[in-house]
């Protein structure tokens, strides 16, 4: 008996009540989940994900000023003014971050995440931790929803991918899933057409909404960081009763 | 110079003044669009589309009863209690609707429409007059966007293949057009993923959400009927204040 694998090209395209009894992977590849995961690998103790700057400066306040609480995130693709990190994934290594909370904000992500709270479980996924996913999928029996983030409120070519990416994997190769819905089977075909080689890949992440922008702001490394394949084991969970992200074991 | 071209996976996925100064084709291929292209080809005076089943009976009191006047549409798939035909293409025969006006309403189609109300001009698309709008738009100056109707809120991906035949050929054969946003980007990369041949392309038509559905309530045929390219030259025309569609001069 397969189990059901349903894509959300944006998280305003499923009801937050749909995902109770189901797991919810969040997919915002530039950069976000990206940076998430990297935070998470590089020994940070939890990232706190926040909607709004302000909510962020309390937040980081309210857990003890500047000592083991470092801000991060953007808004425009640009760290914000004040914070201590940015929001690109190369930022966040072991010498930074390891053993600090990472008090972050970045709008899309975040309001994605939030719009899984009803879920059993909320987890970030991304293409560097893409085989830990599909690890932890492939014991999972309950449905699965892979919800992208988008930027504001428009649907992006690289949260599609990989999604596909995910959905491939899963219905086509493992046959562990089905596809449930019409985003499922859009995002399986997108990544097929996409996939042919590494280099396809990182074209067409360059080539989307949120590629060209970061290309545009001087990120290009960024986007190559992003689209390599299997870096990391864990596969962050996210409370949504605290907002706090940490690396959860599989 | 080339022109910029726009995709919507979902009605909701724009701001309906965005479309100001531009022309919109909307899609809603499984099968309104398919059946208001045929009704016009059939020889129907106009098809005015109606959201509610009360406005469509409304509408056709005001018309002229039972006269010249028919009603059609569907809801769930099926026709409606009252009405003289459904919501298949393959009923809009000559000897039907000829020199009828039809007073049509069907959920997705006409929301649609509605939501193009402030383009300069909104046309019907499908795949039976593809080369029809692709010649219209070939002449066409102003930013093109192609609106897919989905069904109650959710992407479905007839429609996205759909808006991806035209985005393909405008964007990748007669490279006058640009695609614009990464709905674009998308769509023609799903037409190319299922159009190598037109057996594939009929497939992906009937593996949809809409193609399940039309095959589990018995109209198979329709999907083939849908997805026969290029039979009409007609691009319809929408009326906002009127909601009349009407088979306009090229």
């Amino acid at each position: 008996m397969s189990r059901r694998l349903y894509v959300h090209l944006l998280p305003t395209l499923f009801e937050p009540a749909d995902l109770r009894g189901c797991v919810a992977v969040v997919i915002d590849l530039l950069r976000a989940s990206t940076t998430i995961i990297q935070a998470l690998a590089a020994g940070a103790t939890a990232v706190v994900a926040c909607q709004e700057v302000d909510e962020a400066r309390r937040t980081a306040a309210k857990l003890g000023g500047s000592g083991p609480v470092l801000l991060g995130g953007e808004r425009g693709g640009v760290q914000i003014e004040g914070f201590d990190l940015g929001n690109s994934p190369l930022e966040y290594t072991p010498d930074r971050v390891a053993g600090r909370t990472i008090v972050f904000t970045t709008t899309n992500g975040t309001r994605a995440l939030r719009r899984c709270a009803a879920a059993d479980t909320a987890r970030v996924g991304a293409l560097t931790n893409r085989r830990a996913v599909l690890d932890w999928l492939a014991g999972e029996e309950r449905p699965v929803h892979l919800v992208c983030a988008g930027t504001n409120g428009r649907i992006t070519a690289e949260d599609c991918l990989c999604a596909g990416a995910f959905a491939r994997e899963l219905t086509d190769v493992a046959r562990s899933h089905t596809l449930a819905n019409d985003d499922a089977q859009n995002a399986a075909d997108l990544f097929r057409a996409n996939s042919a080689t590494t280099a396809s890949l990182l074209a067409a992440m360059r080539n989307s909404r949120g590629g060209r922008n970061l290309t545009a702001l001087g990120y290009g490394a960024d986007i190559e960081a992003a689209a390599r394949r299997d870096l990391f084991e864990i596969v962050p969970e996210y409370d949504p009763r605290s907002g706090r992200i940490v690396a959860a074991e599989r």
